[in-house]
């Protein structure tokens, strides 16, 4: 089984365009490998065509007694605005593991077609740890995200559509929480009135658009169990409330019914393979601070079911994505990591360190001295899970060997491992090192005992204080009035068991993007809180955090195009 | 070769669910029936699922050099609002066609997604004349719709986003003529203002939400030639103006190649298959008011080459759909049919003699033999193009042999052939007759010469006068001073030669869609002409046209769900 990147791959120039390497990769049709390496049966996979296929859910469901691999998660340090290469780390460590003769897939996130057309790129890995095809991963990626703003918004309609015929329900129109949803990047329509031009039009009122991945259905997506929970989950869905504060339900408008017909495809995940040509499952995406950031329960459940190792990431810092990976997605569905490494880079140590934008490319070991601070966090937070990490830094050819000895031996004062990786330059051959030591500790040591961070029983603003005191270095928390009597309604309103989904900012553990390093003694601002009762989840709002993103002024739509093979130019 | 339906349908009871029907029929995998009935190789074929393909567009242009098939335009009388059949019609005369052993495809366009939430249900054929499978291609269907909506909303986003940053190409915030786009029933997105919410949320303006059909990007697809006659129209596209008049185009925005990426896959022609086995090409969906409603130019040349007998449709009555299939897409083109169906219905004709909602379905010779009317003067609008329609009665039950016996003798008395069809109730075996009626023809008779209702040449008003007074039997247009000033605008801008789209009532062929049969001496009423510069017409807006349908009180989404097995239910 010849696992490595292909000769051609390997000859490209170092600064290759990611997608000229992925167009580099003469893939492999994705039937007969999910057939070859997983023993999935072709009339199980749904082709989109010849590269990317869906699992049938009756497929899944008949791997539910299976014996599951070992799962792993990768996480990351407070990243700078650059990100430090959680998605890269993934794939390549998945890529390793394989090398190492160990059924390995990675589960990823889907990437938002919006962000694509403003600044970010794409999003499928990059250098020579992706996933491909790589175009087709960036845009539209089978459909499901416009599933799940066609859903989104046939709610929202049949919401505006109820208050047009009759009101039966008694709908208060000032206090409707679900707003509409689309894949791009549009601030023009952040804020705005609808209903408009008389009485044939509907019913005059504010309202807004968030990105498609800020929905509500995306983090349903995610957490489902099968298509059953997925329809009871939307039903649960609150989208306004009445007067007398009872809330509206999708369930009181009779939707979830269409809403998970227009949604059954999507709940398949997806399957394509890295350019190792190794199996990777990537399904859902949702936003790492008003939801949890993960990919798809239903995802890693079947790739446990299939392979020995699972390697899957969490958005942002272990602050955000690890804690909601441990305190929401592994609460709701039982799922346990069994391992996790935490993805550092001295760019990002520098700037947590001191360093800037113009400065952190530059070797300075005091820098990166400081900014451990931030790292010693998150593995201490890691600890606290019950999760023994084992750090990973994704290096650069900017970095010193001095400032990579320093972090190792500052890890080893703490009891950690650290391992320089590669895997951007060299594919899984870069990460090797990595994957043997992760496979060493998952040989000689126990199976960790995973502990959420708070039971579910606790108050939600003494949830909200735990993560902030515990994981955030924070004194205690600033909840303003109108959070606290929220958070009181949705105890009230018997919400209260529900896990609490922070939305901070990722580049520092308290809500001041400015504040790096490992700050303490802050208090975390709580100005809002927001109810998603068909994710399961309270979400905490502090500081600004922005559910539509703008374009920049020059933004890479002006830069895509087609070349005369039809081949998209410009997505890098 | 067994063409016909499987015994399993056969066996079906009378007034079976649609969506039962197709269910009941074992489908055949697509890629091998693509290539034992078209010839067309595995490699040329994109799978979505086991039982969609699209067909790549590097193949298509092999196909350039093949000779052409036969193509037959299935157009209707003036319909009612429950709709004569062209679609039923279509599908049935194709696979009565095979039955006949000539190779032979349908052309259809796709539904739309929002009106299957609202009054419509699905849009595939009926009883036993369907395309398959039924629920795929009334939901997200290979994510055409999805792409087109992407992409008019990725321009609307640049246009505010180029207002917001510095507005350097000068637009008049006023003039904005590009709107959004949604593929939902939403009637409060109709009149909007965007950008509220402070100078960090763009720059406020009126703007409004069309349903994705009503888009200029779905004319644009259905009538480009290949991907580079896609990206050069999306370019032409007119987003606004300045305070001087000038245009401003999508061109001038940098927008084209991005546009262009996120439609390469939507412009690849639709593979699926009729209840029958026989294949249907399903491609675009533009509305036949302010668009032209018929499917693809790329998928019926396709057909066309791959075929002895291609059967298409176009949207409406023959005064909407027909007129446009001859003076836009054939126009543009080069296209030309061969032969052409008239399809009527006995309800249709009763409703044009004066029945109403509740007496259509009852037998009423007189009613007919009055209604007959509108079904002449569609003949007589055939027959000016050059074509010698034949007139099929799409049969019902309820239809008395006097009734029947009457429309064959009155067709007799134009000269014109009538023929009654079952295929709604027997599939393609109940289309032989109107099969071998046009087989007949097409063997017998030189093929037609079709003309153009008005040269390029001819001033944009005089082209609206030309169709108001020798297709719909109007005295003159009258042409408001607003219609007046944009027709002058846009000849002064060089859009003169340009053909004209009309957007009136398809019940009538006046603009009061209370008018039936074939009323003549009235004022075709033009309110007010738009531009779309990238699909190639004028659009002259008569009467009240709406871009953004609304959902009824009771919409079918509240009836629609998932059975146990995951299927479908409601989805009629």
């Amino acid at each position: 089984m010849n696992t490595s990147l292909t000769p051609l791959v390997e000859a490209l120039a170092p600064g290759t365009p990611d997608i000229e390497i992925a167009r580099a990769t003469p893939m492999r049709p994705i039937l007969s490998l999910a057939e070859e390496r997983l023993g999935v049966p072709a009339h199980a996979l749904i082709p989109y065509g010849h590269y990317k296929a869906k699992l049938s859910l009756d497929y899944l469901a008949s791997l539910a007694e299976r014996p599951k691999g070992k799962l792993i998660l990768v996480t990351a340090i407070s990243p700078t605005p650059a990100g430090e290469g959680k998605t890269t780390t993934s794939v390549g460590l998945g890529d390793a593991f394989n090398r190492l003769g160990l059924q390995t897939a990675t589960c990823l996130r889907e990437p938002s077609l919006g962000p694509c057309f403003g600044m970010k790129g794409g999003a499928a890995g990059g250098g020579r740890a992706q996933v491909v095809p790589m175009e087709d991963i960036n845009l539209h990626f089978n459909g499901d995200f416009h599933a799940i703003t066609a859903a989104h918004n046939l709610l929202a309609a049949l919401v505006d559509n109820h208050l047009h015929w009759s009101n039966a329900l008694d709908i208060d129109p000032h206090q409707i929480v679900w707003k509409r949803a689309i894949d791009i990047n549009d601030r023009a329509l952040r804020h705005i009135t609808i209903g408009l031009g008389g009485a044939a039009h509907g019913v005059p009122r504010e309202d807004g658009f968030d990105i498609t991945v800020a929905s509500e259905i995306m983090a349903i997506l995610c957490l489902a169990r099968d298509l059953e929970d997925l329809e009871s989950r939307l039903g649960r869905i609150i989208i306004a409330y009445r007067r007398d504060g009872t809330p509206v339900t999708a369930n009181d408008l009779e939707a979830a019914g269409a809403m998970a017909v227009l949604l059954k495809d999507a709940l398949q995940p997806n399957l394509v393979q890295s350019l190792e040509h190794n199996l990777a499952f990537i399904h859902g995406g949702p936003f790492g601070n008003i939801a949890h950031g993960c990919s798809s329960v239903m995802a890693t459940q079947a790739a446990l079911a299939l392979n020995d190792i699972v390697v899957t990431e969490a958005g942002f810092g272990a602050d955000l994505g690890a804690e909601k990976f441990i305190d929401i997605k592994c609460r709701q569905s039982g799922l346990s990591p069994d391992a996790a490494v935490l993805v550092c880079t001295l760019r990002a140590l520098r700037f947590h360190g001191g360093a800037d934008k113009t400065t952190w490319d530059i070797p300075d070991p005091e820098a990166v001295r400081l900014g451990f601070d931030n790292l010693r966090r998150h593995v201490s937070n890691l600890q606290h899970f019950g999760l023994s990490p084992i750090v990973a830094i994704n290096s650069f050819a900017s970095d010193s060997r001095e400032e990579i000895d320093l972090v190792a031996s500052l890890c080893a004062g703490l009891g950690v491992q650290a391992v320089e990786t590669s895997h951007w330059a060299r594919g899984g051959a870069g990460a090797m090192a990595l994957a043997e030591a992760l496979n060493e500790q998952l040989n000689t040591t126990p199976a960790p005992h995973i502990r959420c961070l708070y039971p579910d029983m606790l108050p939600l603003a003494d949830k909200i204080r735990t993560v902030a005191t515990e994981f955030y270095g924070a004194a205690d928390i600033a909840l303003h009035p109108a959070a606290a009597r929220q958070l009181q309604a949705f105890e009230d309103m018997g919400y209260g068991d529900l896990p609490v989904c922070i939305a901070k900012t990722q580049y520092s553990f308290s809500c001041d993007p400015n504040v790096r390093g490992a700050p303490d003694g802050h208090r975390l601002d709580v100005r809002e809180a927001r109810l998603s009762a068909g994710a399961g989840f309270v979400v905490a709002v502090c500081g600004d955090i922005m559910t539509m993103p703008g374009l920049p002024r020059q933004p890479a739509a002006m830069r895509m195009g087609l070349d005369e093979k039809g081949h998209v130019v410009g997505l890098t």
